[in-house]
């Protein structure tokens, strides 16, 4: 297959020329097998050398184990967080630190809680959802491609999903706005506000705008929430600047519907840093209420660690970051461009962890089985939709923080070619039925 | 008053003897409120020298970030925690490795996912406890007095609770199979089986055989909760033998519905270790599968420090707590005798964190009253009940562990002067109505 070859330029292609391009992939598909490659490009895992960045907070309780207003944090309590990890988190979240709960180590968990709290026991003075919507289901909005665990969570509290377009500046806000006019049992919607998780997208004010408004269309139980989970992690600097959702939401007096979420976990260690939740004081006081029945408190040595670490320098530590992480983004480019040019489309990710490749329609499945079976594991085509569904089975996320360069040069060169072959698969099985 | 006036003593005395005695204490209440105290007895929380024993967890990680099987603890993943601190939580609940699920900071966050899990979603293949039950009130056995926060927990989440007595060894079980027998809708019992909160109790061997045989009685949807908090927290050593209740339940096929529960809290860092449950195979499945949900793992780089630091010493960890519990619990033991004797009764702790104290029937919430008024602040009165509700108002339950001795021996000797003041204002009031 020559590169440069386009969808078109093979639909066209004469059947002979088809079938020996075919052959010449299987074989080389068939060495590609042979090699017994064990490559991964699933998770958006950091590598080792990027853990590494961190290694300097094991050892900081030696200059004392109090926070900066004396509260040992070794101890029980503290429900809020400690004060300085209230600021750090306030600073990826764009919002004061009075705005602030710091948590443990997964901000997942804080969205579990929010809407396990909204859902099952009721917040902000309204009933549960679950009792509102009797046998109806509650439903919420999920912007496509998106984030896989987010639609887990929803689904395995038995919320209904429906999806909404990712566009270039944020989700559709006009089918937003459409759907919750018209139906009152959609109580929320997920966003990756900045470096979305497949797609890269950071909003638009305006759309910052009409989702901080949104709550007052939907009404008083809708949630917007916003795991600003890639805030900080720009490939570049100065990177693309979000305008502050909870700022937005009290210019129109929705704070108490606007829900933000952060953790260090790719900044630090992942799984093993500090989460943070951000919302309006009613909010936040239902929240810790919830949070109260659960745990006297969170992990406040780990957040004294954390405090110390990134005191005055979260961008010293980001450029760190992605300094190790651009030659893989660089090399993820390089390859689509040279082998799938005028066969797929991508994006060119200005931070976050992912890459987000549309294949020809109706290819993603096989795509990702010809890989497997060449030893290289892609996140499952459909992963980045509620239910694992892409309802034109042709998206792939692919995440290369973790594999060493040589290691993800090769896993690239095996997907380009697996992409190449179902495209060409799939043309052949049209050309055969028509 | 004299030292060892009894209740019956106080009750027979001559009104003219009763005045005097009574204007005596208000005059030592009025003088103690003079003094200004701002003491603390409420909470079981370690004392700093206690947090101080573990400080050399700090660095630790120096030795390398892989855990014995060659994980990565700075990255993600590994649901059910590090093996070395899933062996670590094994010592402390009497159980193999692989029962157990190594968490985060709160065992108490493990006891409420448990209870959300059943009641909200089902676990175990078995449906919701809250669409079983319908519209009536799920149920749970509490024995009495018993945690604060187990009784939080089950009435935030809407399960209505049942007091049944605590005895010398453990709880009524007579009762308890009969309420059980009688009544589908009680799902789970709490129990505090080794060094109870707050009265001490270890339980004995035919209790926890008792207690394994029970769901088989109440039913598959029905769960009998451990919370080990106090498994090697002796005061003495060796301490009192728990029989394995996992063991028990395992010989009587009931395994799945045994949950254990245990932290490094009170062992390490308070509100800053590692959380353990362990179960059958299934409810440990059960309860891997809900925390895949809400978290990508455990923060395992906590783990790894407690597993280094605790290795093949446990129990030297444990008897340097004692060793600055020991004095306290004495002291305690002593002013209570001294100021107390034939007017209430308590416990001697031979671990934990609590003395239980029963004063004379309705005085305990005056007790407390006089208490705050005089700068000592006691854990509310019925705190150790469902409700927060002591059906003889007599219960307090005194945590001696933070304060230090100086303070310690302040608290107790005002505690003694209230609980006086409260017998003899009661007695008082009794005979000016005859």
């Amino acid at each position: 297959m020559t590169t440069g070859l386009t969808l078109g330029a093979l639909r066209a292609c004469p059947p002979s020329e088809r079938m020996r391009l075919l052959d010449q992939l299987r074989d080389e598909h068939r060495a590609l097998q042979a090699l017994g490659l064990a490559l991964d490009l699933t998770r958006g895992k950091p590598a080792a050398e990027q853990l590494d960045i961190s290694d300097a907070m094991d050892g900081l309780l030696q200059e004392g184990s109090n926070s900066v207003d004396g509260i040992d944090a070794r101890n029980y309590g503290t429900l809020e967080g400690l004060v300085e990890a209230r600021e750090l988190g306030a600073r990826l979240l764009d919002v004061d630190a009075s705005d602030v709960i710091a948590w443990n180590n997964a901000s997942l968990t804080l969205m579990y809680y929010l809407l396990h709290f909204a859902h099952h026991l009721g917040i902000n003075g309204r009933p549960p959802w679950q009792s509102v919507c009797g046998d109806d289901a509650v439903k919420f909005l999920c912007p496509v491609p998106g984030y896989d665990r987010h639609f887990t969570l929803t689904e395995a509290l038995g919320i209904e999903m429906i999806n909404v377009p990712l566009l270039d500046d944020g989700p559709d806000m006009d089918r937003i706005e459409s759907l919750v006019r018209d139906d009152s049992l959609i109580k929320g919607i997920w966003n990756v506000p900045k470096h979305s998780n497949p797609t890269g997208v950071t909003y638009s004010d305006a759309v910052v705008d009409r989702l901080a408004a949104l709550p007052r269309m939907a009404g008083e139980g809708f949630l917007v929430l916003m795991d600003n989970a890639y805030g900080v992690h720009d490939l570049h600097f100065p990177g693309p600047r979000l305008k502050s959702p909870l700022a937005a939401a009290r210019q129109v007096g929705t704070q108490d519907q606007m829900a933000l979420f952060a953790s260090t976990s790719k900044i630090t260690y992942a799984g093993s840093g500090v989460s943070f939740f951000a919302a309006g004081a009613h909010l936040r006081k239902a929240m810790l209420k919830g949070l109260s029945v659960l745990a006297v408190g969170p992990d406040k040595v780990n957040q004294l660690r954390h405090a110390r670490f990134l005191e005055g320098r979260i961008e010293e530590q980001m450029r760190a970051q992605a300094a190790l992480m651009r030659p893989k983004f660089e090399l993820v480019e390089q390859r689509l461009a040279k082998g799938l040019a005028g066969l797929a489309e991508w994006n060119t990710p200005t931070g976050g962890y992912f890459v987000s490749v549309n294949l020809a329609p109706g290819t993603a499945t096989r795509c990702v089985e010809l890989a497997r079976e060449a030893g290289v594991a892609l996140t499952p085509a459909g992963a980045a939709f509620p239910y694992g569904s892409d309802p034109e089975d042709r998206h792939i996320r692919l995440a290369p923080s973790f594999a060493t360069l040589d290691d993800l040069g090769e896993a690239m060169d095996a997907f380009v070619l697996c992409a190449r072959l179902a495209t060409l698969e799939s043309i052949d099985k049209k050309a055969a039925r028509s």
